[in-house]
Formats: structure tokens, C-alpha cells, sequence
């Protein structure tokens, strides 16, 4: 299938050379695809690891086992399969992941548990064992590649290469966090929703570095949704080379702790805004920002409950503000509402407040704002001092075509 | 808009008059729609009600109202707006609710809460006071009018008016149930989600009558889905003249009851299918049936995570056997699972069992049954007992068309 690039597509950054990560890519030949479709990624010796995983519980064995591996907090490479996710595929499922795991760490010569793998496309059909041999032979013998070739190798209905950059300083030295991502449909928050991978030459003990992804997560990847529907492979890593040569980073009180953490979350979010950039079929880029609840969790709920209605990502996409049917999600979600205190706006003009439509409402300056390709709808509660703000992307033909047409 | 009607739509069945019971319609002109667009039926005197609402918490004056009317377990009238659902609208929103009330009570002679009115439409425009008193006015002289035109007046995007019909035997007395109902978009389970209206002549007192229809709507209303959004207007009354002469239904035990019952559940489940036959854009009806769930209300959740998932719908949409996607929407409900148990089908035919797609699946068949217009999604967790069945339909370009360009 050929798609077209998302109209909200950003042009790839300008990604330096992590210290201790060398990206290769090769060609296992999944599926006839006439590109490559296995990334492998080197990590200096002591890289320091953290990941995210999905929840669903139809997980894939890559999930499974990662979920394990992370927890020894050291990896030295990654590998990630596009256009099959091996995931409901068994032991046979298992054993290729393991063969994988098995054939780096012993060119490598490092700990099986040490080599990451993920595989993402279709569900149920388990990845080939020579197919894998060979492209992970060849991507060990591949020269270094770009980041933006990487990034396109991880990717399956994606229609641009998505990275990220961010920096930071701790003591007096600058440290640098590069990522990729791919991802555009089966994305729902509640978890890491896709595969994202951020490497930084910053020197963070494990655990520190998993509460501080852990904590980014809740405000990035578990604030975005396309589709309501959440990935049996969904994974984020993050990997810490330490060849900055700061002194580590073991706990918030650090000094340096703060302005990596805020890198941290800076990189999570522009991610997770890639991802929403080419949600399938997406025309606009919508913000929900929710205020006046009775706490942070109601609003994201809240504003979740807004992010996944088809009825308001349609009329977002119809271009109409049909405030409406944002009162309609709100009162579904479940979360405590009162309609006499609810205002409801777009793009900071509010168009009912306090239960009622404004009877001086202008939809000149609303309309105008909904023509563009990015939209805020602005709820607030009136309730109390809880408030989020949740991604998402309109409802199109796109997304039809490429879902009913798509046997992914 | 002018919609094709669904091709899943059904004729309109020979609904007979049902003593005590007198629809009548008039345009009161909320919209320039050249239709009418006001429903009134009339009620024998002493008739038994019974109400499921909304639990959308930004609900209509209507449903409000509603609530506390039912406790008064009488009823003498039902007016039903379309075009307009005066929900989100205030003071002013409540005002035109008791003066339509108010209107008809006094031609009745009967107590203001004794008038059921319902509106459906557009939301947070007050219903204007002067077009809905002509309207009423002129409905209240109008002639008796068919089931059909009741049931085509009540609607908006629907595109076929729906009726139900059925019959049970009380004692040597057999009682008539008929009834109308719309919906098409906004459609979501966990209450009543559309309007609908079941008239009855026997006689069951209205608590009596109040448990069977919540007892109904739980394994009907609450079992479909077209958009998982859910409207802020749903209603379904059920009203008993009394006129058949039928010993009066008053417990379970009553000799009758059990007809009744399964009359009503029955009359029920048939509204319920016609509204997902008319789900916006729908090409083909969905029924998904769970087994082997750890209880019936996990069986429900996963069929709903099934029913709501987009991937699934528009895989279904393609005619695409795509059980992965089956698989994701499991994994993702929140309910117990288990890969290693978990067996998915379509038509009858099994495609993965016990989390391993079988080695000697034959497509064709499968392939066949997903080009009908009926098609059932068998699951089976492999945990215990429970056991679900849930109706939707596909999604398609036919939903992103009606929501994305009208204004509702």
C-alpha cells in the first residue's frame, strides 16, 4: 500500500552521534517491501537501560521477555523487526526472539539478556527463524547508518521517519538524548503505545533512569491516541551509554537530576507528538486541554474520553465546532462533571460557559481556527484545580482507507 | 443530508393498534426538514411506565425530568421533538420541557408529570418555546396517525423507521407489544442509548414493569454499539395500558410473567438490532459472541472492547479475517485473558486456537462468511463460564461522510 505523507508530517532532525550507540540496518526480507526492515542498534559496554511495555495482555514474547530484561538494567544492543510483530504466534514466536537474542550476544560476547529485541506489523504469524538469521547476520556487518535511515527501517504504515533531540546539562557537561519512533495506528495511552527508542551519552543509574521515563510517560505517551486501540508490542526503551563522563545520575536530588528529567520529558513529548503527526488518516493535530477538574487523573480521563470519540474527531475533521458533542464526551467519561460549570471553547475562544451557550458567541475567529491544521478544544470543569492535556488527531477517509484496505 | 437508506435496513413490520395507545404527528419545524417532526401518542388512562436514561452525566432537561416522572409510575402522554435535543441548553432548555408538559396536561385533565417528552437532535440549542407549542397544538388535534409515520417522525439521521412487534400469553389473555425506536450515531452500551418506545395493553404494575425492562435492557440496549459514544438524550419508555383485561402483572411469580418477560426482551433485542442495522455508514452487522469468560460481565466487556475497537470494525468493513486485530481488542479490555487459552473465529469456523493460529485453517469459508452482510466474531477466553453476546456494525467511509460534514 502507498501512503501519503501526513500533511502534519515534521521534517527529520538534525540528529547527532550518540557516544557508544552505532545504528545499523539490514534487510530480512518479512515482507516485500524493497527496503530494509531490521534495525540493529551496538551500545557501548555498562549502558544503562529503562523501558516502558505495553499492558495489553495479548502481549508479544519480544514484551514478555524485555519486560524481564530490563530489570537486570544493562543492555548492549537492540534489534527491531518491521512488518512482522511476531506477537499470538506461541513458542515458535519465542524461540525466534530467542534465536535473535542468542546469535548478537555471541558475536557480542555479552549476556543474552543484554540484547533487546522488538517486532512490529502483523499479528499471528510467527517471525521466520531464517529470515531473522540472515538479516540480523547482515545488519552485524552492515556499516554505521543515519538516524533517519534507522528511523525509517522501524517503521510499518508510518508515512515519515520520526526523531527527536534534546539536551542537558549536568555539572559542566552538556549530555545529548537522540531518539526515534514509529507509530500511527493502533495507538491508545494507558502505556507506552508504540515503538520509541531515545539513546543519551548520559551516565544514569538504571533505576533512576526507569522513574524518570516512568514519570515522563505519564504526561507524553500515556496523553496521546489515535485510535483508542492499544498495540500487542508497544515498547519505548531508553538507553544511557554514560560516555558524557558526568558524574551518574542516581536520584532526583542529583545535581543535573532535574534538567535531565526535563530533557527527558521534552524528547517523550515531541515523540509522542510524531506519532500523533501520523496518525492514520490525519489531517489536523488536535490539543485537549482540560482544566477544573477534581484532579489530574480525572482530566486526562476527561480529555481522553474527548481524544477517542469518533463524533468529535469527525466534526474536527468536517472543520465544524460542534461543541456539542465535547459535552457529549465529557459526560461519558465517566469523571465528575457538572453541566451548569462547564465552558467549552476552541482555540481560546470560548463558545458556552457555565452550561450555556454564549448568546454573544462569535464563530468568525473559531472557524478560522478550525480550518488550520491545528486545533486546540479547551474544556474546563469548573470543578477544581485538576487539569491535563491529551493528544490526538481527526477522524478521516484516510484512516478508513487504510484500515478496511490494509491487511496488516 | 440526504442518506441512503442502510442496506441492512429491514421493512417496517405490521404493527396493530394497541388498545389504549394513540400516536398522532405535526411539524413543529425545528429544522427545515419539510417533515414532520413532532410525535405525540396518547395514553389510556392508569398506564404503567416504566424508563432506562442515560447515564451520560451532561444530560437533557428531558432525561432529568424523566427520571423523577417514572418514580410516579403513571403515565398519560409522550411528546417526542426531532431535530433538536434541547440538551446543554439551561434554565431555557427546561422551561420549553414544562411548558410542553404543561400544554398537554391541561387538554388531558392530567397531572404535568404524567407528560413524557423526549427531544432528539441537535445539541445546545434551547427548543424554541414558540415551535414547540404550535407543534404540540397542532398534534393534539391532528388524526390518529400509522406506527410507520410515528417511527419515521421520531427520527434524524436515521435512515429506515423501526418498529418491533411481539406477543405473549397471560393466563387465557394474549397481550400485544409494540413499539418504535431511533438511532443511528452517538450509539454507545452501559444504558439506554437512543429513544425508544414500547406500548403495551396488559396490564403490569409499573415497579413489575420497571425490573423486566432493566432486566431486558441488560442483555439488548446495553449489548449494542455502533460509535462508543453515548448520547446525552437516551431514553427508552415502556408503557402498559392495561386494556387487554389480563389479571395484572405484578412479580415474577404472577402465571404470565415469564411470557411477558420474554415478550419484552424479545420486542428488545429486535429495537436493539435495528439500531445497530441502521449504525451510521453500516455495511454490515457484527455480532460477537464470548465464551469462556470468568463471568458474564467480563464476557461483556471483552465483546464491547471487541464491538468499540476501530481496527476491528474496519477490518470487518474489508472483509479482512484479520484476527490479530481480534486478538489486540481482547488483550486490551481490561478483563482476565490468557494468550495461551485465548481461541478466535469467524462464522463458525476457528482460525487460532488456544493462542496458535491453526496450521490447517482453510480461508475459504471464513473468507465467504465475511463477504455477507451478518457476520459473527466468535471468542472463546478458555477461563470458565461466562458468556456474552454483542451486536455493532462496521465502520466505514459511509460514518466519517454523515459526521465529518453534518452539523448535528
Amino acid at each position: 500500500m502507498d501512503l501519503d505523507r501526513s500533511p502534519l508530517a515534521a521534517p527529520f532532525p538534525d540528529l547527532p552521534k550518540i557516544a557508544g550507540v552505532t545504528p545499523r540496518v539490514a534487510r530480512a526480507g518479512y515482507k516485500d517491501w524493497g527496503r530494509c526492515d531490521l534495525t540493529y542498534v551496538e551500545l557501548a559496554e555498562n549502558t544503562a537501560v529503562a523501558g516502558l511495555f505495553t499492558r495489553n495482555v495479548c502481549c508479544s514474547s519480544e514484551v514478555e521477555l524485555g519486560r524481564e530484561q530490563v530489570r537486570g538494567g544493562r543492555a548492549r544492543a537492540l534489534v527491531v523487526n518491521a512488518g512482522n510483530s511476531n506477537a499470538f504466534t506461541g513458542y515458535r514466536g519465542r524461540e525466534a526472539v530467542e534465536q535473535i537474542m542468542a546469535q548478537v550476544a555471541k558475536r557480542l560476547g555479552c549476556d543474552r539478556g543484554e540484547v533487546f529485541v522488538s517486532s512490529t506489523g502483523v499479528i499471528g504469524v510467527p517471525l521466520p527463524l531464517d529470515k531473522a538469521r540472515a538479516g540480523v547476520s547482515a545488519a552485524l556487518d552492515a556499516p554505521e547508518c543515519s538516524w533517519e535511515e534507522a528511523a525509517a527501517t522501524i517503521g510499518t504504515t508510518d508515512t515519515f521517519p520520526k526523531g527527536a533531540l534534546a539536551r542537558a546539562v549536568i555539572g559542566d557537561t552538556t549530555v545529548t538524548l537522540a531518539a526515534i519512533i514509529k507509530g500511527s495506528g493502533m495507538i491508545a495511552p494507558d502505556m507506552a503505545t508504540m515503538l520509541g527508542y531515545i539513546f543519551t551519552d548520559a551516565a544514569v543509574e538504571p533505576a533512576f533512569l526507569q522513574d524518570m521515563l516512568s514519570a515522563a510517560n505519564e504526561r507524553t505517551f500515556s496523553c496521546i491516541t489515535v485510535d483508542s486501540d492499544t498495540s500487542t508490542s508497544d515498547t519505548v526503551l531508553a538507553f544511557a551509554t554514560g560516555r558524557a563522563g558526568n558524574a551518574p545520575l542516581a536520584s532526583p536530588d542529583a545535581p543535573g537530576a532535574d534538567a535531565f528529567a526535563a530533557a527527558l520529558h521534552d524528547i517523550c513529548r515531541q515523540l509522542a507528538h510524531l506519532v500523533v503527526r501520523d496518525g492514520e488518516g490525519a489531517r489536523k493535530f488536535i490539543e485537549v486541554a482540560v482544566t477544573g477538574a477534581v484532579s489530574d487523573e480525572s482530566a486526562r480521563k476527561v480529555g481522553l474520553a474527548i481524544a477517542n470519540s469518533p463524533l468529535v474527531k469527525t466534526a474536527i475533521a468536517g472543520e465544524d465546532a460542534n461543541w456539542g458533542r465535547v459535552v457529549m464526551a465529557v459526560g461519558k467519561a465517566g469523571e465528575p462533571a457538572d453541566r451548569d460549570t462547564l465552558s467549552v471553547g476552541f482555540g481560546g475562544h470560548w463558545v458556552a460557559r457555565d452550561g450555556v451557550p454564549l448568546p454573544d458567541y462569535d464563530e468568525t475567529p473559531v472557524a478560522e481556527h478550525l480550518r488550520g491544521s491545528e486545533v486546540r478544544i479547551d474544556v474546563d470543569l469548573g470543578l477544581g484545580d485538576g487539569r491535563a492535556t491529551v493528544w490526538t488527531c481527526d477522524l478521516t477517509h484516510g484512516y478508513i482507507a487504510i484500515n478496511a484496505d490494509y491487511r496488516s
